[in-house]
This record gives C-alpha cells, sequence and structure tokens, in this order.
C-alpha cells in the first residue's frame, strides 16, 4: 500500500489526478492520503506532518510526499528504501529526511532523474503526477528500489535542520514548530527541559511571546482550563504545547510557526 | 466498514493517521470519510451532518465520529449498538445523539475510559487516534461492543436539544439549523408549519432577519429565481430552508446558525 | 469504478453522502475523488479540470461529475457513454463537453430526468445524491447507458465555449482559463502561438495586465527564477502559464480567471 503526503490542496485535480495514476499502474492499490493540507512549498511543515503521521501508518507501505518549490529543477528526485523496510519516494530537499531517520535510517537511495518506471513524458512542474506516483506505484507492486533509478550515496541526501529549545537562566526559550488547524501551538520543547527548569508540578507557567507576558495554567488537555485560558499541556507526538481552550492559541497569541516564546516561572 | 466524521479538518495529518490505525488493525477495511469539515468543537453541527448523512450510509456499518472539545477530560467515551444494528464510537456529548435516536435507539453502551482495544498509549488530546479509531476498527472485525469497555446505562448518555420553529400570530418563528458551504441556510421549519400559516400555496413569502424584512420567492430550487434573488423552498432533508440564486444566502443576509429568522405573509 | 468530481467542498456531508450511496448499490466500487474544490457552481473550472485530469484516469471508468447551478430545473441530467469506451453522468450544462469531446465525442447519450436507477425520492435540490451518484454506481456495475434513461440526440448536448489566444500585430492576446490552488496562471494561449510571435527562444517576455506592463523571464519551472519573480512556462498540461516562484501569481499580478494578458517583446 501507499501514503500520499503534498501541499496540492483539495481545490485542484491534482491529488485525485496522482490516485488515477497509481490505480493505472497498480490497481487496487489501497493509498491513504494523509494530508495534501501542508501549507504550499512549505518542506520543513511537510516533513514533521509526515513524522508525526508515520508511527501509526502500516508498516512496509510505500510513503509517497510532494512538497517541491525546486520541481523541474536540478534538486534530486528521490527513492529511499530505509532499515525497517519503509520506502519513501519524493523530492530531496529534506521532506523526507526526518521519517528516514524513524525509520531506521537511509539503507539505500536512488536518483529518479532517469527512471524506467517515469510516465512516458515527465513535466517540469508537475512531476507527483509524472515520476513520483508511477515510481510509488511500481515500489508498491514489490519492484526494488535499486530498480527505480540510479544509486546515490545517502550521506549526500539533503537534511532538514530543526530548533531545538534551549535553557538560558532558569528559562526555556523555545520556538512554535508546528500550528495545527485548531490554532494549536507545537514547541521544540520536551516535557524533560520544563522539569529542568523546575516547573514540571507547577500549576502555572509564565509564557513570553514578542513582549507580552502571561500566565498559562499548566494542565493536560484543553478543557483542563476555562473558555478563551491558554494552557501548556504535553501533546499528544509528546512535545510541549499551547493551546487556548476553544480557541486559536495562534491567532489570539500571534504566534506562527517559527515564533520564539520564552517559558518561565509566573510569580 | 466504518464511516468517519470528525472536525479535524483538511490541513493536519489527524484524519490520514486515524486511517492508518484502522488500516493497521483491521486491514482492508472500507472507510467513507462522510466529512472532517465540520467547523472546530462544534458539536451540535457534527450531530446534525451525521443525522442527515445516516440514510445514505451503508447499514450495519461502524459509524466513527470525533468533535471533542472535552477530549482527556471527564467526558465519558463511548461505544454504542443501536436498536437497527448500527455501531457508533465517539464522544458522549450529545455528537451521536441524533443519529442514535434515528437508529431505533440505543441499545447498548459501554464508556471506552478503560478499553482493552485502546492503543497501549492513550494521549490526553488525540482520543481519535489512540481510543477511537482502534475501538471502531475492532467493531469492523466483529468484535462486540460489550466487549469494547465497561456498561452504563443508555438513560446517562448526554442529550442534544435543537431548537424547533414554533407558530406564533400567524407567523413561524424560526432559528437557522445549519449553514452548508453554499451559504444555504436550513431551518429548524417544516413544510407542514409552513402550510399552517397559510403559506403553504404562496408565490412569495415575507422573512425577516433581525430589523430587516424583505420577500422571498417561494419556490423549488434555486434557479427558479433570478440569479442574486432569495428563494424559500424544501431541502434535501426536507427542511424549510433559504437560499440565494448564485450567492450564498449566509453572507447577503446576515445570517449564521442560530440565527432567528421569523416567515409570514408578504403584502 | 467510478471517479468523482463536484463542488461540494470539503466542509459538509455531501460527498461522503454520495460515497455513502455508491456504496450501498455497488458495494466495493472504487472511487477515485479528482476534487470537490471547484468554485461553487463554476461550470467552466469543472469542464476544465475534468479535461486535464482524464488521460490519468483509469480507462473505462464511469465519470461522475456534479457542478450544477441548475439543479432540479428543466436542464437535463445526462449519462453518456463515450466513442473510446468512457461513460458520464452529470448535468447537460457543458460540464461534460470538453471531456467527451477527448473521449472520442458522444456515442450515445440518455437523459435521466426519468430513471429507473434514480433513489425513490429524488430532491430538487441534491440530484448527485439521488439521482447521479445510483445512476454511475449502476454503470458500475455493467448497467447500459441506453438503459438508464431516455436516448437523447447527442448533438443536442450542451456546449462550453472556451476563449482561444490570438495572435494581433505581433502580440499574443490572451486570456487566463484557470486559477490553481498555488496561484499559477494557466492561460488559453499555446507554445505554437508563442512561436508566432517569435518569442520562443526569448529568455525575457513583456506581460500586460491592464494598465501594467512588466518583464517576466521565460523559463522551464517554478524555480528557474528568484523568489517572488515570474516566469512564463509551458505547464503540465501543455499549456502557456505563469506563475511567481514561491507566490502567488494571481495575488500578485492581480488576475482571475477570464482576466486578459498580452504577451508581447520586451526591449
Amino acid at each position: 500500500m501507499i501514503t500520499f503526503l503534498s501541499d496540492y490542496g483539495s481545490r485542484d485535480e491534482y491529488v485525485g489526478v496522482c490516485h488515477g495514476v497509481i490505480e493505472r499502474i497498480a490497481p487496487g492499490t489501497l493509498v491513504i492520503d494523509v494530508t495534501h493540507g501542508i501549507p504550499p512549498c512549505d518542506v520543513r511543515a511537510g516533513a514533521l506532518a509526515l513524522r508525526r503521521a508515520l508511527p501509526y501508518l502500516p508498516s512496509g507501505a510505500v510513503h509517497l510526499a510532494v512538497v517541491d518549490p525546486g520541481v523541474g529543477t536540478q534538486r534530486r528526485p528521490l527513492a529511499i528504501r530505509c532499515a525497517d523496510g519503509a520506502k519513501f519516494v519524493g523530492p530531496d530537499n529534506g521532506l523526507l529526511w526526518l521519517a528516514c531517520a524513524d525509520s531506521g535510517g537511509v539503507e539505500s537511495a536512488v536518483d529518479l532523474s532517469v527512471s524506467t518506471y517515469a510516465l512516458d513524458r515527465v513535466s517540469n512542474t508537475f512531476q507527483g503526477r509524472d515520476l513520483f506516483a508511477p515510481v510509488a506505484a511500481r515500489l508498491a507492486l514489490d519492484a526494488a528500489v535499486e530498480d527505480a533509478g540510479q544509486p546515490i550515496d545517502p550521506g549526500l541526501l539533503t537534511k532538514l535542520e530543526l530548533s531545538a529549545a534551549a535553557v538560558r537562566s532558569g528559562q526555556l526559550h523555545t520556538q512554535v514548530l508546528t500550528v495545527d488547524s485548531f490554532g494549536n501551538l507545537q514547541l521544540d520543547a520536551t516535557p524533560d527541559q520544563l522539569e529542568q527548569i523546575g516547573l514540571a508540578a507547577e500549576p502555572r507557567i509564565g509564557i513570553a511571546i514578542g513582549g507580552n507576558r502571561r500566565a498559562a495554567a499548566h494542565g493536560r488537555t484543553f478543557a483542563d482550563v476555562a473558555q478563551g485560558e491558554p494552557v501548556v499541556y504535553v501533546d499528544s507526538t509528546g512535545a510541549v504545547a499551547i493551546a487556548i481552550n476553544g480557541g486559536s492559541a495562534a491567532s489570539i497569541l500571534g504566534a506562527a510557526a517559527g515564533a520564539a516564546i520564552v517559558l518561565g516561572r509566573w510569580d
């Protein structure tokens, strides 16, 4: 089976066309749409979503992922087999990096620039349709990654660097990794780091965004606080996060992906 | 098979992750996505959409529904078997109430707070993934509702109260039940009530919203009136509704779900 | 199998309900969602999307397409069989016209106004559910188009006229056919026409929209130009198109579907 993540959105026929291409090559193959709502060209958001989804997707699946601002340029199109058997197809721009690391690392990688599995004509701007989907379909039919293109050194693949929260002067300096559609802010911080600054058991935590500082409850879930109130919690991926019960923390606190937030004692 | 309705939206990987969880537990199970576009945390909108969809979904399906502002709190997670054989999985907040009533009523209900069908770790904020989807997958594999959790008295389930239009002084006082993506306004009124106030055969009907009063044609469908004109009609669910041909009645008339509208004679 | 395109959007349960109806009539039938993001009631956008997708969809499929502002009026509901074996189900408003032409032309067409394949009750406003989806499901079960309704003369079907770019005074006068979700502008012009005005090999092309004139690079793909810069290229369907690398050409250049754009020499 195949899982499919992209920034193609739901307005155009792009996703449906890729499903059609897969069905023509590998009839009856199950395709799970992970999401197609990655913000256009946001490789980092795509890489994070793929990593979050991965543990819950069928093992041994072919993961097709396309967020590809460099489509048609010299950036390499890739097929990858990881140590745990997972396969990935997509551009070499960091999109696959985090998921490959979580799959035991890259065991074998090929450059799809010349691939016998591509459609007869490969356009410069829609390689999801012309190259990546056909290759994923062949891999789902049990073709070997090695047969899909030219071998390349896994050490040369494009990496994705993420920020990491840091403890300084008893405060936790974090950045927003992801904002979801509810407006919840996932931080690059871990519960361990909250403990390091002595906030693991505190009922209130100070959050500073830009020049503004306010108190948030330290809770387990959204409805641990009153409607409209902020809560710091450990989210479903194990990261420290900030939400507003019944509202969008992103809008109300004015924070987007990449925003710097400082967590500290409130008193 | 499973049907799946939520407020997870199309931007994040939440829906795809739940599909992955189902496929891992019950490979090959068909999942029909009813919709994931319920406005965030709008339990009433979710309950209405599930009720409208139900007669057209395969009988005997497991209906997974997650609009769950109280996720992780004391609100009970539920699995239900109804008199007509339909099964439901979701939170005990009224979301399932209307659909269960239309399925012959609740025959058996269990509290999933402790369920052997849950994933090994159940997060506080994404129980669609960790609890509801796994339970739905097990029920689709023919597990019994009674084996999914602890029995509870169906009489204690959370109800959902809906408004109902009322005839007063020869006018029909209604509220907007639902606004769809075309901007059509579904009212809590029935064709019988239009007849009660003598408007069943009238070609024009007065509609008053807030302080504004205007005439609408009484028609059968959108294009019975000119572009940009309002029409009162019986919609595809049998409810009285207001649309604007080629436009959004919600925007143009300034009415959202819950808005009060009075229908009466226009002369 | 069935492909399904509509303007039903992702907010309401309309798409899921049609899937339910198909599954009830033809259990196990694969349904590929081409897109449901066609702008509401935009028949032309729907027709273009269906035509673009068609070459990549499984041959012999039943294509269900519903963008139907005239639902419930005298406009005819149709089932069509084309010369290459493709079948289409949808309203007679031009939506199916381009795709039928690309399928070898209409071989047989029937009016579904009275169809034994419809659901027992056909509403005036949701015929996707009550008529089109059930007919598509029956055709997927190998029912004959001729058995679905009353025969009609293919010559009487509603046509869809598209604009076509024209060369005048050494310039190419075009219109925007489609804007996709990335904001890329697909024109009604062909690479041959660019060649006619001597721009096939020019590195820069002048583009005039409204009163504004500016230079664009003539490239192969988005990232052939710097971030924020416009590029004229041949898109994945073989049409001349304008994009802005990393941005929306539609927003930045202020052009929507139907907008007039003049391409010419820049010097």
